[in-house]
């Protein structure tokens, strides 16, 4: 592995030397003629203009809004890197809008944020607004990122998703229906400990607890996490006490996943033992999605009694990998105008990614679609938008 | 004239609403497998990220930053329209987007801004610099311009070019030279008359002055402008007084321009007469680039005795056209990573584009390149960068 790694980043830096950008801006006609730019600029461009100060949503009609979304970091909590700031994450946010292209045809815009506070990042998302038809927060590192993503939601009419938090949960969940499905048995009666909770933990307890999981405990590296204890403090983890159920003796992780059906890590390596995995129910599904160094290696979790294990790799079966669900998250969101990305569209599209894969091709080592599936991001954005048509949280017909 | 308003503003709205977005970002690599992913985008993105976070200017190496300027603007000042807003303001930044990629192969984001006051601009644009390799500030009303230019080059690392301003200017200038080398006369000696004192009149004052010509007056709404008046109260128009020749007893437009050699006019149709022109001094050049109704028509200002007219339509000779600048100016600057765009490489700007006509082909109808003449960009980036170089205002070679 550690090869594998020194590979990746030798061919990595030559390939991005190489590229300098892996996105870039073009035009989609040529301006080889007077007349073409006078069409496409000045003096025609005043119609346009014209139509759209008369009526603000015709900028639907006449310009790339409409398909067009920002993938807006700080760069404060850069994959497994962490807070390298905005200019070192901006090869990540690249990525994104690579990925973004490529899969769902979808312009993404990467804006790196040089900002002293949640506050200012709010102010500036909004006031670059105007050019874009959603929001794709990236990276920000949690707390902040559930303040920021609540308050622009609330500012803005164009859907705005934090995807560390939504695209993980959306592809967990997927991938928790089709295990379950797999072993016939009930999502909903499981026991899930779901261990982190920033960004990633934190959704993925709102979404399971959604979709109708009540037995949902919660541990991060102060310990398990108590409902009675934060709520005598001011915690930062207020947002997701809700969703948990309520509180047991259990005081460390090891005794929180006695009798458990599912872990879930969005956290850090090796924190789970083989002896953590004996202590939970017979055939446990386990996540160990910390990257690129699982909470336990693939292998030694299936000795331990995992019926189906799922990390964040590409090397092993099952990788949950967010790029399942984002693409057709915004691509669904900006095809009928969606004014928001919702709960309710959020588990429709977990169960989009789901059905992807027939009931009969579901196995211990497929629960969940390839990275390359081209069928994914057309099931999503058909779930996505259909929600959002049904629920009418969409711009008006015009 | 009437008739071919009405179709090209139906041709461009048919053409707006067939593009829907006249750029896209496009991914400059397919992602067709999973090794690809893992290069491009996790785990291996991580490398260049961790490059650029032990040496932030990295990412000139790893990122599409040293080739992509942002386009922004509030839309207070689009074309002849006025304040019509950010959103009504995206057709011309996409199209200015369109020209940057085709002329020059630039990146170039359109930003339309949604906010209160200047200061909210400047910091906005500060806090998604991080991104972009330079500003291209558009269509922002004066005076707020000068104020929101002046601090942003003093806070940002990146040149920042207001193009209203600049970009005008510098070709006004070209235009000049060459006109001046067909009559033999010295345009140092020259009295122009500047009707505007907006963004491009303020900018062409300046760098005519900085040209070598002392005898220029300025003329606006409010009259002739009067240095001594201008100095008794908070002046707008305090950043030209400089470049201004003394104040003379002219009281009217039509006085100002007796024995002048010069008329540029980026102000209002027909405020310019036949008897103004008669008063000038023998074989004037007139400028008259309102648009699309300049402040005397082509025809008027040659039967009324004008030796040479420039105008801003491509509908008739010597069009005076910042297309001619920008791209060229950027690509010349991010070409070496120059840290700003100053005005000793907007002169060098302005001769390049004034050299790209040979001499021998210089007439009353050509003093100006066409628009769609190739050679312009590449002049005037060699020229730009080879003064950036020249100067040391270029980032350190690594």
């Amino acid at each position: 592995m550690e090869d594998r790694m020194a590979y990746y980043n030798e061919e990595a830096l030559k390939l991005h030397k190489a590229l300098k950008g892996k996105v870039e801006v073009k035009s989609k006609c040529e301006v080889k003629s007077l007349d073409k730019l006078s069409l496409l600029y000045s003096p025609g461009v005043a119609a346009p203009c014209i139509e759209i100060s008369k009526d603000p949503e015709a900028i639907y009609d006449y310009t790339w809004k409409g398909n067009t979304v920002a993938i807006v970091s700080d760069g404060s909590a850069v994959l497994g890197l962490g807070n390298i700031g905005p200019k070192a994450g901006l090869p990540v946010m690249e990525g994104k809008s690579l990925l973004f292209k490529n899969f769902a045809n979808v312009n993404a815009v990467p804006i790196m944020l040089d900002v002293k506070n949640p506050d200012k990042l709010i102010e500036t998302v909004e006031a670059i607004a105007p050019t874009f038809g959603g929001i794709n927060l990236e990276d920000i590192k949690a707390p902040d990122c559930f303040y920021i993503e609540e308050e622009l939601k609330s500012r803005l009419d164009i859907p705005v998703f934090h995807d560390d938090q939504h695209g993980t949960a959306i592809v967990v969940l997927a991938a928790l229906i089709n295990a379950f499905k797999y072993m016939n048995k009930n999502l909903e009666e499981a026991k899930v400990v779901v261990s982190g909770t920033g960004a990633a933990g934190s959704a993925i307890i709102q979404i399971l607890n959604q979709y109708g999981v009540d037995n949902i405990y919660a541990y991060n590296r102060e310990g398990v996490v108590n409902i009675e204890e934060e709520k005598n403090k001011k915690s930062k983890l207020s947002h997701i006490l809700p969703y948990l159920a309520k509180d047991n003796d259990a005081e460390s992780l090891s005794d929180l996943l006695v009798n458990a059906d599912v872990f879930i890590g969005v956290s850090a390596s090796d924190i789970l033992s083989e002896e953590d995995i004996k202590k939970m129910n017979f055939d446990p599904v386990i996540f160990a999605l910390a990257n690129p160094k699982p909470e336990i290696p693939y292998e030694l979790a299936k000795k331990a009694g995992a019926a189906i294990v799922g990390t964040g790799r590409s090397d092993y079966p099952n990788q949950i990998n967010n790029v399942l669900a984002f693409p057709g998250v915004f691509k669904g969101a900006l095809s009928v105008q969606a004014t928001e990305i919702n709960d309710e569209m959020k588990l429709e599209a977990a169960q989009a990614i789901a059905r992807v894969i027939p009931d009969e091709d579901i196995s211990e080592s497929n629960i969940i679609p390839k990275v390359t599936n081209k069928k994914v991001v057309e099931a999503v954005a058909d779930a996505v938008s259909k929600k959002a048509v049904e629920m009418g949280v969409i711009r008006n017909a015009k």
